[in-house]
């Protein structure tokens, strides 16, 4: 179907996707980009898809726009040239090994952690109730289309972590008075990483078993959350 | 010394140095944020300071401002309240371990890179000349200060290379058909990171002795730029 008009409703609907609130309403989010897009149709997840290209053809419906409208929509500064409409993803138990994070907020370090998880053969992600919006384009983006290749929950993370089956040890990380991660023998665990600027919450610490840290410099404080993250899953996945 | 007209000189060449040509017509670049400062101030590296606190004593000339001209000068969105106007890093020869980067284009990528770089002990970082500039405030940002703490060079990257002397290997990074970063045994290394999208450029390939791979599940294609560089580094630090 051709759209013309910025006012047609489902235009107007489809802005308002930019937004977390009404993602959360409609229980929608929108996918930019080619590569993007044809991982969400491996995995059946997409409603509608929106393009300027008159010669793409797809099994579901499929609206045709002008730049205008796609200006409307993309998140992107030149903008997307096909977008589309997916389902919010669907979610399970988790089974092996897990990463929880606490109050993560820059939106790169949520997909990249996403990336590095299914790389590393992480079973779930859970995502603290404050923890940045798994649906913000900058995570999708991110993530180069790895949210549809792992399980991520969202959840009250204390309530999770509690109850968590005996046979998971749950890892928090601390900079200065850990054990090397190396050192740490588990089955399946749970590796809990906090805030960029603060760390792990007190209430989350408690929860913690062990403690773990990556072996640095000291002249260096502290790496990106994305980066200790993934280099605590690296080790894992070596076990 | 009090400004308080926009229309400063002082105030216009500190705006320009947001961009790179100015940058280096002027051999100088901004720092924003106490933390950062403190670190520029213990490595002398600072020419004057920028603040809107009239409370703030420094041993260099300093600049008391007021909102709006802080405003044109800062580069974030909430502006600082201090600013720093600093020289150009100096350089040296390279020592120990080095990451050569080739054509890095996130700024985010580059400053977490520094900071993993720091962390891990490496002596040097080699930017190839289209790497994006390492005096941008949001590669600054991201590396928290970590700049001051390490060598870095820019330069062509393929006469570097050629001239490192026979002890280093230089270890390129391949995907499908490395080695495991393991198995690899090295005295000195230089690891070379392509850039986000296209990976290694094909001159530079051919000038690798080995390429490393880090072992991960094939449903995920590669690892962030900046993630894979550090958890190289980080291998690199453990042997």
């Amino acid at each position: 179907m051709n759209l013309t008009s910025i006012n047609n409703e489902k235009v107007k609907m489809w802005e308002k996707l930019k937004q977390k609130k009404y993602r959360d309403e409609y229980q929608l989010f929108l996918i930019e980009d080619d590569h993007l897009i044809n991982e969400a149709l491996k995995y059946n997840t997409l409603k509608e898809i929106i393009t300027i290209d008159q010669n793409k053809k797809y099994d579901i419906p499929t609206y045709y726009v002008n730049d205008k409208i796609m200006k409307k929509i993309s998140d992107q500064k030149s903008s997307a040239n096909t977008i589309g409409v997916s389902n919010m993803l669907k979610t399970r138990d988790v089974l092996g090994n897990i990463i929880i994070l606490d109050n993560i907020q820059d939106p790169g370090n949520l997909g990249t952690i996403i990336r590095s998880a299914v790389a590393f053969n992480f079973d779930s992600i859970i995502l603290s109730d404050n923890t940045v919006d798994l649906y913000n384009p900058k995570v999708i983006r991110a993530s180069e289309g790895m949210i549809f290749n792992i399980n991520i929950i969202r959840c009250n993370i204390k309530e999770f972590i509690k109850k968590l089956s005996k046979d998971y040890l749950i890892i928090g990380t601390n900079v200065k008075n850990g054990i090397d991660i190396r050192q740490i023998e588990f089955k399946k665990c749970a590796i809990v990483i906090g805030n960029e600027g603060m760390g792990l919450s007190d209430d989350v610490k408690k929860l913690c078993d062990k403690f773990a840290y990556i072996k640095m410099n000291d002249k260096c404080e502290s790496l990106n959350a994305g980066v200790s993250a993934s280099i605590l899953m690296y080790e894992v996945n070596h076990e």
